[in-house]
C-alpha cells in the first residue's frame, strides 16, 4: 500500500515551499500556472488527501481542542495553557498542544495535522515568522472549512476570528507612569530587536507616557537586545554613563540581567535604579530583589479563549450558527502591576 | 446521528471509575461480573468503539509522536520536549503534547484519545497519581495493541518498554559528596512529602553519601516541604538552631526559597551555608547568588527517547519487528554538576 503523502513531502520533492504547495492545491492564482499544475498533478498521483473537515464536522465531534503556541519554555504560555485546560476539562474537552517553534512552516504543518480530524477547533498564538511574513492562508483555510479559531496574544488584523488580547500599549503606559510617579526622570526601554506586534505596542505605550508627562524622549534610551547572554557590555556601558534611573524591560529575563549587571557595578536596585518588567513569571518572584511586573493574566486569557471556543462549538451543535457567524469578539483582558522590591 | 460516546461519559453515566470502564471493556476479571456486563451492555448500546490500532497500524502511519507529561510549568519537561521536537522534526515527524496534570484519569483519557489514530507512538512520563495507584493497564493496553511506548524520568518496573532515565541515586550521591569534599559536615536534605520514584532514589543517594563518608546520619536533617509558599517558619527555625552548614534540595524552588530566608536572617550563602539543587532550571541561573545544580540533561533525555521511538517505528516499517520485539532498552543519561556561586 502506498503511504499517505504529506504537504511537506510534496514541497520537498518539488523543491517549493509548503505555502506554495498549500496554495496550489487550493488553486490560488498567487501561484504561477506551471507550478500550480505541477503540484496538483503530483498530489493526485500520490493520492494526497487535503483536509475535508467541512463535510464531516457536523457529525464527528472529537471533544478535543488544539492549541498552537510558539514556544513552551516560556512561563506566560504555560499559564495560558493551564487556563485553557481548566475550562476545557470542566466542559468535558481534552486538549492537544503543538509547538510552532516560531516557524511558519511548523505552524502550517501542525495546523494541517490537527485539522485532519483530531480536533474540533483551534486556540493559537502566531509564530514570529508568520507575523513577519504576513501569510495567514493556512488559518483562513481552516476557518473557511468551518473550524473555529480563537487567537490570543499574538494576533493579526488580517484574520476575522475571535481574539483574546491585552492592551499592550496601555499596560506599558501604566508601567512607565508608575515609574514617573515615583520620581524617575530618565527611563530606559529595554526591548527585543524583532518587532512582533506586541513589541511595537509596548514601545508606543512607553513613548506616549513620556510625552504625556512632559519628559524628554531620548532615542538613545531605547535599548534593543539581540541576545540576552551577550548584552552585558552594552548594558554596563550605558549604566556607567548613568544615563538612566529606571528601566522598563519587555520581559523578565532582560530585567533580571540588568539587575545582575547593576549589582556587580555597585548600583543599587531600587534606590539608584528602579526596574519594572513585562510578564509576571517565575524569575521575578524569586530574583533578589524581587521584580515589579506587569501581569498579563495568562491563566485568565486561556480561560476566556477556551470559553469562547467552546461556546462557538456548542452553538454549532444547536445548529444556530448563522446567528453567531461573523460576529467575532475581541476580548481585552485587564493587566495589573504586581509591585515588588525592584521599585519600592 | 448518535454522537460518539467516550470512556469518560460511560464512567459518569454508570458512576464508576474510568479505570473500571476500561477494564470491563477488556473483560478483565478484576472487575465484578455485574459491573462488567453492565458496562459492556452500555458501551454496546451506544456503539462505543474501543481503539483498534493493531488492525490498521501497519498501513496507516501518521508520522506523529504523542508526548504525555505531568505538567508544563516545569523547566525540566520543557527541555525534554525541545529535545524530542528536535529529533522528531529532523526525521520528518510531528509532535503532539498532552498534559496529565499529575492525574491518573487524565493520563488514561489522553492516551485513549491519542491512540485512536492520531499518533504512531508514545513518549511519556508517569503522573504522580498513576505511580501512587500502581495501575498501568492503559499503558499495557496500548503496547499490546502494537503501539510502541518510551517512558522517561518517571518510569515503572511494572511495564516492559524502552526507558530513558537518569541515575537519581548516583546524581544525589555525587552532589552530597561535592558538599562533603568542600568541608561541609551537617548537610540537610530538603525534599517533597510525596514519594514519586525519583524522590526515593535521591534520598537513598543522600543517605549513602553520608554513611560512606563516616558522617552522622540525622533524621532531623531531612526536611519535607508540603507547600513551598508556606515553609518559611520551619526553615527559619531550623536555620536559627544552626543545625546545618549545607543543603541539598531536590528542586531549585526549594533551594532559592532557602537562600532567600537565609539572606533575610543574615546567613551568608555560600560562606555559612552551601546550597546545591537538583534540576538545572532558569531560577538557578538567575537567582542571587546563582545556584549550583545537578543537570538532568533534559534535552538529551528527550532526544534519546525520540531516537529510540523512531527507530522502533521505522523497524516496524521494514517488518523486522520480530527481532526488536521484547528487547527493550533502558538508557541511563549522565548527569553533571553545574557549579555556580552557591557553593564556591
Amino acid at each position: 500500500m502506498k503511504k499517505k503523502v504529506t504537504l511537506k513531502q510534496i514541497a520537498k520533492e518539488l523543491d517549493v515551499s509548503i505555502s506554495t504547495v498549500s496554495k496550489s492545491l487550493r488553486n490560488s492564482l498567487e501561484i504561477g500556472e506551471e507550478t500550480r499544475l505541477k503540484v496538483q498533478a503530483f498530489a493526485k498521483f500520490y493520492h494526497y488527501k487535503p483536509n475535508n473537515i467541512a463535510l464531516s464536522l457536523k457529525n464527528r465531534k472529537t471533544k478535543t481542542i488544539g492549541i498552537i503556541i510558539p514556544e513552551i519554555v516560556h512561563y506566560f504560555f504555560s499559564t495560558v495553557i493551564n487556563g485553557i485546560e481548566h475550562v476545557a476539562n470542566e466542559n468535558g474537552y481534552s486538549v492537544i498542544i503543538c509547538l510552532s517553534d516560531d516557524s511558519f512552516d511548523k505552524e502550517v504543518l501542525n495546523m494541517e495535522m490537527l485539522a485532519n480530524g483530531s480536533i474540533d477547533g483551534f486556540i493559537m498564538s502566531l509564530s514570529k515568522e508568520t507575523q513577519f511574513k504576513g501569510d495567514f492562508h493556512h488559518i483562513t483555510e481552516v476557518i473557511n472549512q468551518g473550524m473555529p479559531v480563537v487567537m490570543f496574544d499574538r494576533v493579526t488584523n488580517d484574520i476575522l476570528c475571535d481574539k483574546v488580547i491585552i492592551n499592550d500599549e496601555l499596560a506599558a503606559y501604566e508601567a512607565v507612569q508608575n515609574l514617573i510617579d515615583k520620581g524617575r526622570k530618565k527611563i530606559a526601554l529595554v526591548t527585543t530587536v524583532d518587532y512582533v506586534s506586541v513589541g511595537k505596542f509596548r514601545t508606543d505605550g512607553y513613548t506616549k507616557a513620556l510625552i504625556d508627562n512632559g519628559l524628554h524622549f531620548d532615542e538613545n534610551l531605547i535599548i534593543k537586545i539581540e541576545n540576552v547572554d551577550n548584552c552585558e557590555i552594552t548594558i554596563a556601558q550605558l549604566l556607567q554613563e548613568k544615563a538612566f534611573d529606571a528601566v522598563f524591560a519587555v520581559n523578565e529575563l532582560f530585567a533580571v540581567t540588568i539587575i545582575k549587571i547593576a549589582h556587580k557595578m555597585g548600583i543599587k536596585v531600587p534606590e539608584d535604579l528602579a526596574v519594572i518588567a513585562f510578564t509576571d513569571g517565575i524569575i521575578s518572584k524569586y530574583s533578589t530583589p524581587t521584580i515589579t511586573t506587569v501581569s498579563q493574566n495568562g491563566a485568565e486569557m486561556g480561560a476566556v479563549a477556551a470559553k469562547i471556543l467552546i461556546e462557538r462549538l456548542e452553538a454549532e451543535d444547536e445548529e444556530s450558527e448563522e446567528e453567531l457567524e461573523e460576529i467575532y469578539k475581541t476580548v481585552v483582558i485587564e493587566t495589573h502591576l504586581i509591585e515588588r522590591e525592584s521599585t519600592l
